[in-house]
């Protein structure tokens, strides 16, 4: 914050409140009420959250927590933040609060006016440079929960084709994984995407159909399951019947990419050198892209996070990094295919936190 | 929007997006792209989404989807969007986006304030009123599916005593009633909170904790589980070994505040006047707020959406509603019970669609 002239932070979402705070609640998913952290220069962070949180507030690390009655619709903590704002800041003062690529305020649009309006010597200015560097180096205790999902959801990946079925519906399907996901200890299936289709599937990011899978389908399953509020998030394919000889072909190409991009990750290389390392492999038999975008991306209080492995991501890596690596090829005839994997970046080079899937794609009901 | 002088909408979020097009994925857990829906005042919606969202959004009523290779941070759609923007309306433009209470806008600040720029006429105006004021009216589909997701919720909280034992974690309780959920239909048990106490319990936004549960706890487990993108928001209370004296008159008090809330519904009525009804029945044992700072709220694609059941909120009732009631009481001693049920309502009156809990606690292990 010295070094770019700001006096404090103002933050506003899920992940960013509980990165600095430990608050960890699913009541975010309700809109009604905005939260806000003041995080100062100097001294600890303020929390100013509506009634409803003052509880679990005040169980955390912080000690300075305001709360408003809350519903309040005419004045949703609007007043009180720019209150206590005066009170812990100097006169002009300049806030950082994130305004950049994955980011947004997590407060109505109307509500940030009427602050910006109460407070008219204030500057807001993009911070997502400041939360990017602190959350894409994990700790040693956040790293630890990610490999704790990864571990749980590769033996559920592993186990799964003794619980598939030709015949079974892609919903019964999906039930199915997370059931399985539960028992094994994963909190929360929060993210489960993917489909079935001959020969590969049209998309990667759909919710189950009611469609059965059959001989020749290659069913994908995309997850992104929580532990302490902490993600893995990789993918599966698996063939009913035979294996299609092109997406035999496919699954051997991305499992070659992987390693190829495994080999190329190591501190102080970029996103577009793992980038151009697995394209490299998949040009030689897929030409062209995807429609994915990217070949993975950061991962820990969120499914994705930055950040993004794509030809122009400059962003040099370091030790503690968690990184996803996918790589996706489109085969033909409106279908693709897509592998994931897990990883953690130490100062000696990557450490798998999946385990991988096997080189040949797994057959169901052959 | 004509009433409004409003010439088209901008939506960002997964609500409001989902709501004018069906357009249903979990991949908006993932931050790194925005997604946008432009509704002009006179013909059809256009999509400017990312490229990974093109095939699915083509399989929308939509005919219009334009899409941009993402991620890009360094222009995420914004040039797309502003440019689509120039080509659909005239020059002179006043675009509705939502501004006020529940909303925010799903994109980086930074990007909102770069669309601006590159739309010098255009001018941003708040339209939560014309989203509330459809959103808060379920249609027959709409209606269906949140019945049934109460329906098969209200069945698992029936038989969920057979699953519960003194000596059981809250964590191995919560996984418990997951996995009951989706055995029996349900999607996604995207929310549930909750948690036991001696007598009551503190808070009620918490995730489990490791405490095992004894004799003379109260456990409470509030949850909102999804049945095709629609929520049921309701909780039940259970009693390990025998009911303590202020936990079952707090019980009896809340089931009767609720009666009474139902007999306060009725189309013409307001938010208020169900608030009042349930508070009198509350104050006469349990003066005092709770700090959840409403007694209920809609209900829909979203756990929690416009109305709140507060003392000031005058939001008139209309046939179509779907509300909880969610009256809460402080019982002292840091300690606090909350009993909730889920309404449609008619041209008649309200409808239940949770099977209301039985008006005695029911006891676990007695």
């Amino acid at each position: 914050m010295a070094k770019e002239g700001l006096d404090g932070l103002l933050l506003t979402t899920e992940p960013e409140i509980r990165y600095f705070t430990g608050f960890l609640t699913r009541f975010w998913l309700s809109p009604t009420r905005p939260w806000f952290l003041l995080v100062p220069a100097l001294g600890k962070p303020v929390a100013v959250v509506p009634s409803i949180g003052r509880e679990c507030f005040q169980a955390t690390w912080i000690d300075d927590v305001r709360s408003w009655d809350s519903p309040q619709p005419d004045d949703e903590g609007v007043t009180l933040l720019a209150g206590t704002m005066r009170e812990i800041f100097e006169h002009r003062v300049r806030i950082g609060t994130p305004q950049g690529p994955e980011t947004h305020l997590r407060m109505p649009l109307g509500d940030f006016q009427r602050l910006c309006a109460l407070l008219p010597d204030a500057e807001f200015t993009d911070a997502t440079g400041i939360i990017r560097n602190l959350r894409m180096i994990k700790s040693a205790a956040e790293q630890a929960k990610i490999a704790h999902a990864c571990a749980i959801v590769s033996d559920v990946f592993e186990a799964f084709p003794g619980l598939l079925a030709v015949g079974m519906t892609e919903i019964e399907i999906f039930r199915r994984f997370k059931i399985a996901c539960l028992e094994r200890g994963i909190d929360d299936v929060d993210y489960l995407v993917g489909g079935a289709g001959q020969g590969g599937y049209a998309d990667i990011i759909s919710p189950p159909s009611s469609r059965s899978v059959r001989d020749g389908d290659i069913l994908m399953l995309d997850t992104g399951a929580v532990f302490d509020g902490y993600f893995c998030d990789f993918d599966r394919n698996y063939a009913f019947g035979h294996v299609p000889d092109q997406a035999g072909k496919a699954h051997a190409v991305l499992r070659d990419a992987t390693e190829a991009g495994l080999a190329a990750i190591k501190p102080g290389a970029t996103c577009a050198d793992m980038y151009h390392a697995m394209q490299r492999v998949l040009d030689k038999d897929f030409p062209g892209g995807s429609g994915v975008g990217r070949m993975g991306h950061g991962l820990g209080m969120q499914l994705t996070e930055w950040p993004s492995i794509t030809a122009r991501d400059e962003t040099v890596l370091q030790p503690g990094m968690v990184l996803t690596l996918e790589p996706s090829v489109d085969i033909g005839g409106g279908r693709m295919m897509v592998h994931e994997e897990n990883l953690l970046l130490t100062g000696d080079g990557p450490v798998l936190l999946t385990r991988p899937a096997p080189k040949t794609l797994p057959v169901i009901g052959a």
